[in-house]
């Protein structure tokens, strides 16, 4: 059923996930940028190395550089002595050469000059003059060193297309002397704010009139996982106007947002501009899930559209469970299901919830440590819309084929 | 022994935490700036609404005001009747006034008009003509409404001073009307990377050079964690410019780190400049840690100093650990320490891992699905340092008074 539309029913959260899985995207375009402000962003090409590195053996430890079967058989008891022959300088070339019977001291990090092929530390040495020092253990041949291409290996692939940079990531590209790479660029997602009562929040209310609270909420929501949010204003619930607005903003966006339209009269809107201005148009446009049954998912041509509910505790839970998805498939990025995507907690819940079999239910929750255990406490009722926006440090998740949970069971939180 | 110095021995990591936890501060500085910037800062005030909300009584279903007690006993079979008075707008005041016997037609978020008290839903009413309506349920007082001042009441706190704006809780002060906030400023962090042998990325590396991973990987870490992350630049390793650049540094930061001091000289060096420039100095110059033992910790007066390892798997190990406690300490954020503060999942190890007792070993991991379950597959050994720091998704922990893990063992993967 994947790309047909589904109008009869509510469809449930998992085959309203998989047609947002499944819906065909626009081909991701890149750009080329200096690593430093390639922090979170998506790899868009596969990272060579051009060269081996360290590119010379290398110290791991603070110690002498010698040849190691000179070594064999050393002990407390009866060391071996071998002759100075120089100091290696960090961030030199070693330019002094080891015969037999010859030691070099060398510093962490520091190449190992010619003739030696480990290291012994210190700690397994006695100096015994400026010229001379026993070494009292034996070293393999390779210890405490890094070989030239040990780190990495000329033409070895270092990172992947569709990898998330991490600081550590942007670090490695450093070390191989990469200093600008290509990423996709970040998908535009355009929010639309409906609704003849919502009024910018710098303005004083009158009596009938809310603020927008939606776009705000949106806005950072995109931002922080990797879009570019376009607020397109407040939008009077007029056909041809919001129509006009939908049209503009496909031109420059990779998804629409329309939040707002929970009253029976702009849902009718939202869905007829997404029948009419591209095919599919909707092809859902209710899921059984509490809050935000009534989300629209479209496409037109080749963007995704969402109508999200008006309520603002039913915008983020839409965001989470089916913008979200689909803004991670826009970014570019691998990402592996297994891997979750924002911090979670277990905790038990300190009341029991009853939900409807068939419904997912998605209850915001405050954690409180009691006794050194984690509880759950839910935020419950119509009551406080603002107050529970502020106070809830996350969602549970009552499954749709569950009747409840009961007070003391174990439950994940989806932290915010 | 909170902010005693410990010279004498490596600290346990419980004693390097409670160490950084007891540091005292410099008080934050605080600015005030729009609420399309406040995601993800810090308020530094206390935020009460100045007004009642929604400010009037709002509908929360599509339906009928009505007074309920017209609808008290109204049934399928026995419907009660009322004349249509008229419908409210959208964002308008209701400036009809209903008697008893009487109805209007709202919407979702309409304001309800003078002599109402609850909602009857569509749902339960047939319309019999333009100015007829038959009332199939009775509603309740207060039924499908909420009250002028149940979202939020004026003068009450709505967020507190300490708390990290949430992308919805900009949305709420955007519903409160509130368009600027007072948030503290971000901690500046001074990274000096220090080495002989190392060069900037863009640098051809010649025999014994190594490039710049460190500030890197430093720089993202520190602003994705709410930082501001400065760059003093690679700094040779001579004890007089060393201390010239940290002092410089001290002048305009909050935190200075110092990488790379892992060969027993530069540590010294690091050691002696910190205790020189301001009291107490170095408070522990080894942590029972692996990686990352060779971590001095200090205070130069009000300013907490790191000397960090020069090993980039120790730094961020060392960064996760130790700075960024004292990071979020430093932007003024009312942590709660039984909230994780990062993505964790749990998993199965494919392999053995013994740790010393005395010792907390934190092992890179790489995690696999196998047949539906879980696996975390340690990355080991000195080799492929670059590579290793790609390939990690996530740390585990060996604890301190652990002898190791066994493979099958669950564990908890902290991911990147």
């Amino acid at each position: 059923m994947s790309q047909e539309t589904v109008k009869d029913r509510a469809v449930t959260v998992e085959e309203a996930r998989k047609i947002i899985l499944d819906l065909p995207l626009k081909t991701l375009q890149s750009e080329r940028i200096p690593i430093e402000e390639a922090y979170h962003r998506i790899l868009s090409e596969d990272i060579y190395s051009q060269e081996n590195l360290p590119g010379f053996k290398r110290s791991t430890m603070d110690g002498y550089a010698v040849c190691s079967a000179d070594t064999f058989g050393a002990s407390e008891s009866l060391p071996v002595y071998l002759n100075i022959k120089g100091t290696i300088k960090m961030g030199m070339p070693a330019e002094i050469k080891i015969n037999r019977g010859e030691a070099a001291e060398i510093p962490t990090g520091g190449m190992l000059p010619e003739g030696t092929d480990a290291v012994v530390m210190y700690e397994h040495t006695t100096r015994i003059s400026d010229a001379l020092v026993e070494i009292l253990k034996p070293v393999a041949p390779g210890e405490n060193i890094v070989m030239e291409d040990e780190d990495v290996r000329a033409g070895q692939v270092v990172l992947r297309k569709g990898h998330r940079l991490r600081a550590h990531d942007i670090g490695a590209l450093a070390g191989i002397g990469i200093t600008e790479v290509n990423v996709y660029k970040k998908p535009v997602v355009s929010i639309i704010s409906t609704g003849d009562e919502i009024v910018p929040p710098a303005e004083p209310l009158s009596p009938g009139q809310v603020r927008d609270i939606n776009s705000y909420n949106l806005y950072g929501l995109i931002n922080q996982h990797g879009g570019v949010a376009v607020k397109k204003g407040i939008i009077r619930d007029e056909y041809s106007i919001l129509r006009r607005v939908v049209e503009e903003a496909l031109n420059d966006s990779n998804m629409v947002l329309i939040t707002g339209g929970s009253s029976v009269g702009t849902r009718d809107y939202v869905s007829r501009i997404i029948d009419e201005l591209g095919a599919p148009g909707v092809l859902f446009h209710r899921v059984t899930i509490k809050p935000g049954k009534p989300l629209i998912g479209g496409r037109i041509n080749n963007t995704p559209v969402f109508g999200l509910p008006g309520h603002p505790v039913a915008v983020t839970v839409c965001f989470d469970n089916f913008v979200l998805p689909l803004l991670r498939r826009l970014t570019g990025e691998n990402t592996r299901a297994y891997l979750p995507d924002s911090r979670t907690v277990k905790a038990r819940v300190t009341h029991n919830l009853s939900s409807p079999i068939g419904r997912e239910d998605h209850v915001r929750v405050k954690i409180e440590q009691r006794n050194g255990s984690l509880w759950a406490i839910p935020i419950l009722g119509k009551s406080g819309l603002i107050t529970t926006l502020v106070e809830a440090d996350g969602i549970i998740v009552i499954p749709q084929h569950s009747s409840g949970i009961y007070e003391g069971d174990e439950v994940d939180v989806r932290l915010f």
